[in-house]
């Protein structure tokens, strides 16, 4: 290999959006050795250097790999049972009764093999790379036992080694209250803290730990327990925050440096304030808004004001979000949120990178297009950015390009 | 060939989804010239009868081809810029002031060739067969002159020339007043309906006629003048109304023996007797919903209690629907309108044949799987008929069945 280096490869007079703007000027983008080498107008294309390049393509828009910053999609199970009995009449109650909700999802997940696991997320995983995505955080908490959890931490890392994506763990030990702690929430919080936090560290299975902060979940008491333990470890924290009403769980994990609040439907002047004093994101998920048919929106408006970093994601999971498609999220940020294209895009790009805290990682510039960042890119069938945002129509990447190599490729196809 | 005949197809062991119910035990589907020559309970599948068939899938979900019955998927121009702008503050008069809207569209398909139109339209109408279409509606109405609308119908009739979709086209003439025509819009449809009707008829080009009627567009007695130019030239005709107001548009329509009211958020109860009484299809269109942010529901519960078919579409357009992706639509027809699974499924197989006409064409059988219907087919990668309505995951598709040839094959990729 060493005597027949690959070419430099080039794809020139793309529209390009560099993971924060459109550039006004047709752009040439060189890829050499997994990362970006060069990134120019086409009027600075020199002729000698486009001669020495590999030519991958012309025109279109090119952005930033997509990064879905917020995803549970490892899980055993279906809930479309749920989802049609609901429809049919049947009382959320009713659906308890008969063993619904987030513990039917835990139920099969703790009895599903990692082999299953993997089989039943590979697919959904699939989706999100098959419109772009090429990074994506991935949480446990459907388990809620050491085994379980980080089994499906095992599940996640295998994910990222068999596929052709960047894989980003993150330990929601802290996600609902297993059946067995009934009435017992403290205790199982000092399993989470003193058991599962310590062996997903131990064994290099989690990238970050996150909480869900809320009445129906835990306190900011019980979350604020969970983040000195992950801290004590080394481990970033982030936060599902302020969805259904306002606890103070934002401020609580900003204090904490966390990369992120996530939700936040309900964050008031005061957390948004923390956040921007801290420099965590906040994450807006729009696929659980429709699915749960809120009308309460994020402080945008504030958010936007106070120069909060906002990050686009999936959600994807089982209950509230069971949406495995990302540019669909770039149409309900603008659509059901108002943020513009250019904000929905620097969301699932460089926003959602800050979200993973991969822009300190690995020399920086993680869902950018810049000269040194790794190339992890997308190149689209669309006239503008923002035409991505604009209309839903799957199928418009022409090629996906992960850590340099073309792994996606409908246009020589 | 006669003396080597393709062994008839099966596929075994999947659930079943009929056009109108899922089967309640897994079933055989056998496909022979073209159609689908038995539908079985497996119980039933002699051992002799599938020795002799090429067996294509095992397991899975099957459902009728799906049925797309209100698109405008041909138009020239992209609205991208204009829904940027309006996110990024401009109003909708300086939009409007700068050209924007549905002339800009206008404008944009007049200027261009029936080449253009075509190469612009095929991805759009390729992402729709990728998610399941095997019949599609495809309306004019961005002509607004003799010569622009026969050309879009022109377009239409290409497409399912030359793509493996059967593609009904509509003449929507009566869909806006072309700039030309400022101030006289009776002469506008004088136009419509003696010129341009009696042309696309003569030619073959039209399937169907529809209008839009609506404050902003066309009131209910000039539609039905449009109507009656229809049915002189033996044209079925269907409707745009009570979209934004009740004008009783689509009792007037019915009172034409409409085959379908389309969008009817605003219908009254004796709008949808009138339905009803006529037979006419309710065509829902929460794409348009979505993408305007309305908040009106169809009268879903008197539609359901007076039997009144339900049709599903994705409105496809540039303006207020440019959404491309008819399994999206299952998921908002239940999320956002509450229909179940089963009717959202129904409505974009059976009921959407219905809203065609094509239930009574060729035979019949359209949208629908039944022995004698032609072999218009989707096989799925699901737990479940509403694990298609549940889960919104582009690319779960394994083979897509049209006139009993595979055209899609992720399953043997
Ligand atoms: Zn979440
Ligand atoms: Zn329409």
């Amino acid at each position: 290999m060493a005597g027949n280096p690959k070419p430099p490869r080039l794809w020139r007079d793309v529209v390009l959006f560099d993971g924060h703007d459109t550039r006004a000027e047709p752009m040439a983008v060189v890829v050499e050795a997994g990362h970006i080498s060069r990134v120019m107008p086409m009027t600075e294309l020199d002729r000698d250097v486009a001669a020495g390049c590999r030519e991958m393509g012309r025109g279109g828009v090119m952005t930033p790999g997509l990064v879905d910053c917020h995803t549970h999609l490892v899980f055993g199970g279906s809930r479309a049972d749920e989802f049609e009995q609901r429809l049919e009449g049947v009382s959320y109650e009713e659906i308890a009764r008969r063993g619904g909700g987030i513990l039917s999802t835990v139920r099969a997940t703790r009895a599903a093999s990692e082999d299953e696991l993997f089989a039943q997320a590979r697919p959904r995983l699939q989706a999100l790379m098959a419109e772009g995505v090429t990074s994506v955080e991935i949480k446990s908490g459907y388990g809620l036992t050491v085994a379980d959890e980080l089994k499906m931490l095992r599940v996640a890392r295998r994910l990222g080694a068999a596929l052709p994506v960047r894989v980003i763990t993150t330990l929601l030990g802290a996600h609902a209250l297993p059946p067995e702690f009934a009435g017992d929430s403290d205790g199982y919080i000092e399993l989470v803290c003193r058991e599962m936090i310590p062996a997903a560290a131990e064994q290099g299975l989690a990238d970050a730990v996150d909480v869900f902060c809320e009445k129906i979940a835990f306190s900011v008491a019980q979350c604020e327990r969970v983040f000195e333990a992950a801290e004590a470890h080394g481990l970033p924290v982030k936060a599902h925050a302020e969805q259904l009403s306002n606890l103070g769980g934002s401020a609580m994990a900003a204090r904490h440096g966390a990369l992120s609040a996530d939700h936040i439907e309900y964050l008031d002047e005061a957390g948004v304030a923390a956040l921007r004093e801290a420099g965590s994101v906040a994450v807006l998920l729009p696929g659980a808004f429709h699915t749960l048919r809120e009308t309460r929106l994020p402080p945008i408006e504030a958010l936007r004001a106070a120069a909060v970093p906002m990050a686009i994601a999936t959600d994807a999971n089982p209950g509230s979000s069971p949406i495995f498609n990302p540019t669909l999220m770039l149409n309900f940020a603008c659509t059901l949120f108002r943020l513009t294209p250019r904000e929905a895009l620097a969301g699932m790009t460089a926003q959602g990178a800050r979200a993973l805290g991969l822009h300190e990682r690995g020399g920086g510039g993680h869902g950018r297009v810049t000269a040194g960042a790794p190339a992890d890119l997308c190149w689209w069938d669309a006239e503008s950015p923002a035409a991505l945002a604009y209309a839903v129509q799957p199928g418009r990447l022409r090629q996906r390009i992960f850590n340099g190599e073309v792994t996606h490729d409908t246009a020589h196809a």
